[in-house]
């Protein structure tokens, strides 16, 4: 809550029609002034500050170029989005970016008609795009789709899949790619920006447009040489002939700082008949933030920070990290099993698969935004004798269910999957959050599932499945910070499809599945306080259950409460179904599942969501107290 | 059974090693003998044909070429694999191809170390492959992987993603790409093969890696431009450009049926150093068997057919395809409402919309086999106003959950799933079954799903969707015919979450959904003829429920039995959460589940599958006499 940077051009742009009021000369400042209030604002909230930085200007240029909200702009994943939302009516709001209540740290169709997409997966631009420009087409209305792509999310097949059915749109439809990848990308400079120029302007596409009718006549063969040999010539220039053979006209490398290549560029495709477009633009992840440029990762997620000095407010030391429990535990079982490798989708660090891939590096396969490739790579690798783990985030992995299904599950190949991020995850909101990989996980044959109670037992797991060969196990493990137990310097192998008794009780049964536990165990206090014996369990497996933990519960206990952070068809479904085909609920016994709630809960603190969810312990408290009063007096005629 | 082919030289050969011990110069007459072996067996199963045909002379010259089974040979799809289960120890069960207890109609580990991976679904095979090749490189096994993969299958995402990660595998990965559509192939013939052999030749690759060597020293920058150069003078020739941008070495066009062609290219690549390596070969779907070549589909999928005349076993008349229904039916809704389009990842006959299609050309899309791209796209469709169905195998929609999850439940935009082969499918087997639809789809907030239990049903089912704009809505159906009830000309809008009784009773209540219902009726007339007065209730939906219905069944029955064809997680783990979190189980209701088993069930007659699976009429009857049974002495002690 210091200074605020002073803005006074940005002060008079509310949205991308005031934007466009300006002069071209005026869009530099704009800018800067934009640049320093992004700045400002995360400062404050933390949050994704390098890609941000990086398309400033290319998110001024699109906004003055073309006519939002009526051409649909797409900001593929989305995080980069916060200037896009200063510009389009949401600068009142910028400092309440992830915060509860707030805006979305992503696009959010909910929150403002330049959103006409939400996004916070990668790759998924193209597509939306083409559906608008389709859309547009068919009911004969004006209005592009303008997908905003990263050079990483190009990595995913599904964008590959959107580019190759691209075609139909014609000019409707124009793709960026954001390419910011300093690493790979061609040199940038002013005759790139010339070759661009002239490969974008009218008089080129038109001249192209005559060759191109001229060799329809000559039918294909012929005009395919000749295409073919423009393409080339080029493609040697700048670099695009991949785009061209999937049928996109490339413009290409611009940088994506300088305004004044990029207006002209832009105007040229508006006003152009021809497409589709992709306009390979290159920009500087963490632009114009010294300490971001600085840094190895461009400041790509930050927590609060001082705007002066770049610094970045310190966690407080604490329990470590689930996904380094997994990452280093995994390490040290590959020092003495050469048959562990893993793989990770373009989430080394967020998985903890780096601190495997320093100790293995030839062991560690990062295969990009590549899930499904990802998943059958491992199955391959399986079939062949490895022991691969593959680390993906729970919402991730739905990119890959066929391949799970159909690679692993099928053919019971030994792939060992560790979901990191299961169940809410905070700040990023409900499109990160891991609601359903036990109910779709678990509803496959041959499948083992397991859950993580805490970070003792995340060891425990992983050096279970490292050992289970029998077919695919997966067990699943929160975002965030451990519970602070001790690892065990001598890792157990659980016993496939057995729980664990970590309380005994007589009247109610807590049956907790994955670092829910806690909570149970608070809630079982609190019961016994009310004078109710209470039993925990905590499960360790969704499947195989441990049917005859199960039965002994439900035979010496008047309730069963279920508890898991996970959606519908989980844990307690699979528990319901059994327990009611073998009767075991004929005689009147109370059961209840605590799940997930069936709304798609937004960003906010983690308390918060929990609480919302109503998976605290009160809520348990609620949950078993409501089941002994239903259909009675009170608690001593629970058990009719 | 009329008389089998004559094939001298093929009843040599049993296995690869046999095929290896030939002359180059018998190559040509096995080739022929195998072809006419694979029709005869063809004619008398069924199954697919034309795929298997265009693939003759290149299976016969990988596994001479190639040391399988330690280079792991990997068919993508996998259905033109019957001629490499020929040539690979199971010719003497070719003719129970696709039959109970018969052979798999794709490749399946379980029958042979020469099937090192399993397919059906499209696109997995590079990524396979090139597990087989990182496993035997880590573990200093020799071997390559090796993947076949026809064009279609290229549109997938999924190959991409596998080729843009190929590079490190070296020279231990080798793609064949088998060209099979020659409305798109360039031309093939002497020169073009000429200058493949030159392309694979070692020289020409020794020439490359010292080009490669002198490049690197020189740095990357300027390696670059020459290795673009030179990339681009071969593409020029060769049109291989967009695969060597991604890592591969190129080679080809090759003709697929001359095997002095393929040959030396194949041996050429193996004693090369150089690698991964993508062979293009050209292949003509049907090859040899005239009544395919001349068929405009080339005999993809057949029935049994006579070989002479290869004229097909004729289907029964009898109730039209779901498919051809639901095509029929959206067709005509279409007439009046201009917003409704139609979406096909690849299978336009398989799921009706052809028949769409037909009457509404500029309304329908078919993606390619790319499902993930093909829903987001609806969902960007049904951003901007239009009402976009998804039609997409049970099966293959799994390829696209991550985006059925996210683009379009998150956002709660109104695409329409049209899900067909929901359930058991026949001989196609456990990969192309649709066991899991329900769970991976009722998990999810704001879903709509619904199920038809007949075609009528179905047709209402698509004009309620049709008319639904207030979020995502699913609709699934069997495979194959209906029951042959009149689809009524006047379609009723369903109320959302409603279901139906069917008949009356008061003891026992089955709740069905889905195409069971028929199942449900029978074993209700068989309870009734013990004296159980039976309830039978079509649900429709599995989400949101009917809970007024389950409710008031449950208060007035003694036994609820659910009826669904999906795997656990469905419609009974639906049911018994809501009833049991409010207390309906808690005074000793029995309720029991019925549903797939927990198993991949093997291909084989739908009636016998359904017998494996207990979702017969008498299984219902049994069901519901246990539950009675359970824990009293008889029927009449059932609620004590």
């Amino acid at each position: 809550m210091t200074t605020r940077p002073k803005t006074p051009l940005l002060d008079t742009v509310n949205t991308p029609e005031d934007l466009r009021q300006l002069g071209k000369d005026q869009l530099r400042q704009l800018s800067d002034e934009l640049r320093a209030e992004m700045i400002d604002a995360v400062g404050q909230t933390g949050g994704h500050l390098g890609s941000g930085l990086g398309v400033v200007e290319l998110t001024t240029a699109i906004h003055y170029v073309f006519n939002t909200p009526e051409d649909k702009l797409v900001w593929d994943v989305g995080h980069q989005c916060y200037p896009h939302k200063i510009l389009t009516g949401r600068r009142d709001r910028i400092r309440t970016l992830r915060q509860g209540g707030g805006l979305s740290g992503f696009t959010k169709r909910a929150e403002s008609e330049y959103d006409p997409f939400g996004a916070a997966h990668s790759s998924t631009s193209i597509s939306a795009a083409l559906g608008f420009a389709m859309a547009n087409k068919m009911q004969g209305k004006p209005g592009r789709g303008i997908a905003v792509i990263g050079d990483g999310a190009m990595s995913a097949g599904m964008a590959y899949e959107a580019m190759n059915n691209a075609e139909q749109a014609g000019n409707r439809l124009v793709v960026i790619l954001n390419d910011n990848d300093m690493s790979i990308a061609p040199p940038v400079g002013g005759l790139s920006a010339y070759l661009a120029r002239m490969v974008s302007s009218s008089e080129y596409l038109g001249l192209r447009t005559m060759a191109s009718k001229i060799a329809k006549k000559l039918g294909r063969r012929v005009w395919g040489g000749l295409e073919k040999a423009e393409e080339y010539a080029r493609g040697m220039a700048t670099g695009g002939t991949l785009f061209e053979e999937l049928g996109f006209y490339y413009v290409g490398p611009i940088d994506g700082h300088n305004l004044e290549h990029l207006i002209p560029v832009l105007e040229n495709i508006r006003d152009s008949e021809q497409g589709p477009v992709l306009i390979h633009v290159v920009t500087q992840k963490g632009k114009g933030y010294a300490p971001a440029e600085n840094s190895a990762d461009k400041y790509h997620g930050v927590a609060k920070f001082d705007v002066v000095t770049g610094e970045q407010k310190k966690s407080k030391g604490g329990p470590p990290a689930y996904q380094n429990v997994f990452g280093e535990t995994l390490a040290k079982l590959a020092n003495t099993d050469p048959r562990i490798c893993a793989i990770t989708a373009a989430m080394p660090s967020g998985t903890g698969v780096d601190k495997f891939a320093k100790a293995h590096p030839d062991k560690s396969f990062d295969v990009g935004i590549a899930e499904q490739h990802g998943v059958t790579f491992a199955a391959g690798l399986a079939a062949q004798g490895m022991r691969p783990f593959a680390a993906i985030y729970s919402t991730f992995l739905q990119r890959a269910y066929d391949q799970v299904v159909h690679d692993v599950a099928i053919q019971n190949l030994p792939v060992r999957f560790a979901i990191d991020r299961a169940g809410l995850v905070g700040a990023d909101g409900c499109t990160h959050a891991g609601s359903f990989d036990v109910t779709y996980l678990a509803t496959l044959p041959n499948f083992v599932v397991m859950a993580a109670a805490d970070e003792a037992e995340l060891a425990h797991m992983t050096y279970t499945a490292a050992e289970y060969d029998e077919g695919p196990i997966a067990f699943r493990y929160p975002r965030g910070a451990g519970t602070g137990v001790a690892i065990p310097e001598e890792l157990e192998k659980l016993e496939i499809g057995k729980g664990r008794i970590v309380r005994e009780g007589s009247k109610v049964a807590i049956l907790s599945l994955g670092a829910r536990l806690e909570e149970a165990k608070k809630a079982a206090d609190l019961l016994e306080a009310k004078g109710l014996s209470t039993t925990v369990a905590d499960m360790r497996f969704a499947k195989p259950l441990d049917t005859a933990l199960i039965e002994k519960l439900m035979r010496s206990h008047d309730v069963v409460v279920t508890v898991e952070e996970g959606a519908v068809g989980g844990l307690g479904a699979h528990i319901l179904t059994f327990a009611s085909d073998e009767g075991l609920t004929d005689s009147g016994l109370k059961v209840r599942t605590m799940r997930l709630p069936d709304i798609f809960q937004d960003h906010d603190d983690p308390a918060k969501q929990y609480d919302e969810a109503g998976l605290n312990a009160p809520h348990i408290v609620d949950t078993v107290l409501n089941a002994l009063r239903h259909n009675s007096a009170g608690v001593e005629e629970a058990r009719a």
